[in-house]
């Protein structure tokens, strides 16, 4: 069987390093020391625990801090638990929510949390927070980089900056107002990046661990890839803050940080490929395209 | 519950004619011509039958004629059938093949077909190739349009053009030699387009129909995606063109033609949304995410 199309860990064998001018991405990785990587903030990662397995997302409250307040509170009055992945489009969005929503006396009933939030699809921009900026201009973004693991648009010039719509992405949805959102139901992008989603919609965090529980999924056949009446919803064991999970049951992660030299290196091995098997180097490359490594550890 | 994010299907409701100044892609479908839409030529159409469904995908000959013809050859003498889909890489590709590739003894047989062909990464720019070029700068070719329904790179400066890995298409898996695809093993593309291996590796078609019967298949464990020792590879029950199937069993499909000034507009409804739904317009499109229309009739 032939070893086609890039090759993050075959290719670690096959090219010698006196080889490669350039380092390749797995060598960047192999080589990166204890600094390079984080862990991330219990209290900002989410566990979705679906029958399949485990999705793990970090939220990322410096972009839509009340958003992801409100998402910690429903987490933790367990509004999600037997809740239902009621939608799940191609190449879009799979998306969660109360599948009762809309029957007033049987839908989940609110404790503290808001049903509804001012829309936070973008942020002032804050110098203080870490900016990798990705090198190529963006289809889209006046300037996009990685801040905290997170792509990121920003514009200089309104002084404003979002999360963008990449492969993972978690957003809130929500109806045609902007302040119809709030964190009560929530999607992940499975598809082609649809950045025109970005600044319309918050988006709250991203998947770091577990894509393939939602990607995988089967698609549904109503409207919109809601599931139809004769297809079953999903549904959610519980979606809890990892802090608020026994430590024996957490999923121990590391992320390589994007603040370092080691992360600009990573980012040119991916735009320019050195290994072996690819004959003709972009020059170019879109931030999406740019994965940032996870790693399990213990 | 909340019908969230873009609609293409809702919004035709909710917006009233009167209400968008441009028109908004439902619209456009909606009130398309007869002559708007094209069947796909029988004989450069492939039925990729697996247990779930029916993938159905559109041969590029004028991109990869090499290529092409030699995958029409390998269908007809049926070299796939009861062979596999044997990686899953989320984010990534779908790829089948001969699980025994590697077994002299056991490996599946040629008749006619070749086992390899000289690269067909790009070929040659011709003018009288239709092309609907894309408004907006693109991060990795020259130019890029539409021809005959495919996304397209091209460059004036090399009179080259070639076929973009956006989600859907399909290429010939290699080795490290250029010259070791030829169509025997075969890729989809289930993730954000990745682009980098554009003039890497012979495109040679793309899906138009039953996509998630690709994209929802669970995820390969082993390095690469490929499925791991205790996973099952997915059979082929078979790889035929649609000419060779009888006519009772096809399925009629319509794609929007690429080559009218309906399809301008509906590049253009992508790139601003005019939706009531929508609060930013982009203003700019990356040509994945324009999703040619396609539809099934009787």
């Amino acid at each position: 069987m032939k070893f086609i199309l890039l090759a993050l860990i075959s290719i670690a064998f096959a090219a010698a390093p006196t080889k490669a001018k350039k380092p390749i991405a797995s060598d960047l990785v192999a080589e990166s020391l204890a600094s390079d990587w984080r862990q991330p903030v219990l209290e900002n990662t989410l566990y979705l625990d679906l029958p399949a397995g485990r999705v793990v997302i970090e939220l990322a409250p410096e972009f839509a801090p009340n958003h992801v307040q409100n998402i910690k509170a429903l987490s933790q009055e367990k509004y999600w638990d037997g809740l239902a992945i009621v939608r799940v489009q191609d190449n879009y969005v799979v998306q969660w929510a109360d599948p009762n929503a809309e029957k007033a006396e049987s839908k989940r009933k609110l404790k503290g949390a808001k049903a509804t939030l001012p829309a936070e699809f973008d942020v002032p921009l804050l110098a203080k927070i870490p900016f990798t900026p990705m090198p190529d201009k963006d289809v889209y973004a006046p300037e996009t980089g990685f801040s905290n693991g997170f792509s990121v648009g920003r514009d200089a010039k309104t002084k404003r900056m979002w999360l963008l719509h990449c492969y993972g992405a978690i957003g809130a949805g929500r109806d045609v107002a902007p302040e119809s959102g709030g964190g009560t139901e929530l999607y992940a992008v499975i598809g082609h990046a649809p950045r025109h989603l970005d600044r319309n919609t918050t988006v709250v965090g991203r998947v770091i661990f577990g894509m393939e529980y939602l990607s995988s999924l089967s698609r549904g056949h109503g409207p919109l890839g809601f599931y139809d009446k004769g297809e079953a919803n999903v549904p959610i064991k519980g979606l809890h803050l990892a802090s608020d999970v026994p430590e024996k049951d957490r999923v121990k992660l590391e992320i390589l940080r994007t603040d370092t030299p080691l992360f600009k290196k990573y980012i040119e091995s991916r735009r320019n490929r050195v290994e072996d098997w690819f004959h003709f180097q972009a020059g170019h490359i879109d931030i999406c395209n740019v994965t940032v490594p996870v790693r399990k550890i213990n």
